[in-house]
């Protein structure tokens, strides 16, 4: 099947290259470490220049040979890529946000391939505090054609920084950002908690439910500076097990998050039924937020898949970058 | 003047000793940074014995000229040397804990010195989540005596893991600890936001204030696994410098500790005015403190000084370890 565009999912760990089809279909797929704050380093010759520019060998490591099979192939890009730190700026757009105003604010940067490559901007809302996204636009405008009644769910995107979008008429209009899990991370890593966990590959649901669990109840309203101690007070009384902290301390946080989100929307509603949610990202992610989205209160929970490449290829679609292979194709 | 007591406050960071004279005055205080955490780790010889002991090397270190010009003063240690990483573990006392409940606990452990090290107990509150300290009971009950009215008085321990508690009739009877300064630490250190951040030694107090406001404030509410991300996206819209981030990052975290605080208390006094407040700890960050608990209607704010030091004195006099030299003297 004839490829019609290179997809780029270009974040500060990762980069995830989609080689896609023309209705937009996976033809290959291709995940690499080298996310902006890890860029490969050693130099070499990349399409007949000698090349130090640590952008142009991540992009070469994850499509010099698909450019090479088929150099007009159009590339496009989101994440981390367009920002200050990344290859090339694409300053924020405004909510609200649509797809015909991202698509018109692509920013191109030039490869040694030969190729342009179109960067997606991130979007910022001057709210009270701003607040900014750089990606997760990408994967809501990917879900716009896939789920219609979109103006009454909120849509969550787990992560370092979780998201949770709303949407208006196909428009980004309001989001709000929680460091739920860089927060996690700098805890198990760099605190005392760390000091007497002991991660393992299996998941402990129980554990996970019982942090949530503590974050709803009462002794969660003095917030998680607080209830994260718990985690090495029931450790030291013998009531919670080295193998099971990690876990609970994952179920405090991410509780904590969706508490407080619930606490605002039920504010905001008025005595109205909670939104269905809508979650995008890692899967085993998304189900540990469903759980806990559970606990909260919200009864109707979905995961939404392909979102990422789906909105790489609206976009393309939308900037007029497919044309010339469609014509050609 | 006649050194009567070696009292040492020994933590996770840092050693501190002090040699107290016959009314409990300082007569000599050392700050080393030998805590239970980084003991030194050459071994030499020390009072004849050939000794790899990191805890035997600190205590030496510490104090081991003041026990060779006077072999029968008593020591007394509070802190993490009473823990299970410690030099001998001092079991926790359940509150409500009291001057002779805590005294009567003492765990020796004999020094190549010939003198036994006297370990003060931490104090265990057995509530919905335990809740554990080590030290600050001995600090709190430095200002019993100072303080006559404490059983009207919230006490405030600013710190790594700041505790918050109540007297009744000279027992502590309940507190609450909030992971604040190292939350802070890790915060500033491992996640995106030390990344824009540049510390300097001058105190930015309006950064400071405007961090407590936005703690405090309707955005506020979605906590501060929301609400830090802000200090991100202020940098990034040019609304905060990077010598303005690290103080506005601990005015936030700062102001949600005691938001959550004052909400709890307001809850459980129902209508009645807050309580006074003590606090004990650095001076510095006792100042942000009172600064941020102003900002939270806190009306009456005053420091205590020479807690710790005071309350090992009447800790060692209602041990009886003051007799022998007393007698002497």
């Amino acid at each position: 099947m004839q490829a019609q565009l290179i997809a780029l999912d270009w974040g500060t760990t990762s980069l995830r290259a989609y080689l896609l089809g023309p209705a937009g279909q996976v033809l290959k797929m291709r995940s690499l470490a080298c996310g902006i704050m890890q860029l490969p380093g050693t130099p070499r010759f990349v399409a007949g220049h000698w090349c130090t520019d640590g952008f142009e060998l991540a992009f070469d490591d994850a499509c010099g040979d698909w450019l090479q099979a088929d150099p007009d192939l159009p590339v496009i890009a989101c994440g981390m890529v367009g920002s200050a730190q990344g290859w090339c700026e694409a300053p924020y757009r405004e909510t609200p946000a649509s797809l015909p105003a991202l698509s018109t604010a692509l920013q191109a940067v030039r490869s040694v391939h030969g190729v342009d490559v179109h960067i997606v901007p991130g979007v910022i809302e001057h709210s009270t505090l701003p607040n900014v996204m750089r990606g997760e636009e990408t994967q809501v405008l990917g879900i716009l054609r896939t789920h219609p009644h979109l103006n009454d769910c909120l849509i969550g995107l787990p992560g370092s920084h979780s998201k949770w979008v709303q949407v208006q008429d196909s428009c980004l209009v309001h989001f709000d950002t929680f460091m739920t899990g860089e927060l996690y991370a700098a805890v198990c890593e760099h605190t005392i908690l760390g000091r007497t966990q002991q991660p393992t590959a299996q998941f402990d649901a129980s554990s996970f439910e019982r942090g949530v669990e503590v974050a709803l109840s009462a002794v969660g309203q003095l917030g998680p500076l607080s209830t994260l101690f718990s985690a090495r007070t029931l450790g030291l009384t013998g009531q919670l097990s080295p193998t099971q902290q990690p876990d609970y301390v994952s179920g405090l946080l991410i509780g904590h998050e969706l508490s407080a989100l619930s606490t605002a929307l039920r504010q905001r509603l008025d005595g109205q039924p909670l939104p269905a949610i809508i979650l995008i990202g890692n899967t085993q992610l998304c189900e540990r937020y469903q759980r806990a989205l559970g606990a909260c209160g919200f009864a109707d929970v979905s995961l939404a898949e392909q979102a990422t490449e789906q909105g790489l290829w609206h976009l393309a679609q939308a900037a007029g970058l497919l044309q010339h292979t469609q014509l050609e194709g």
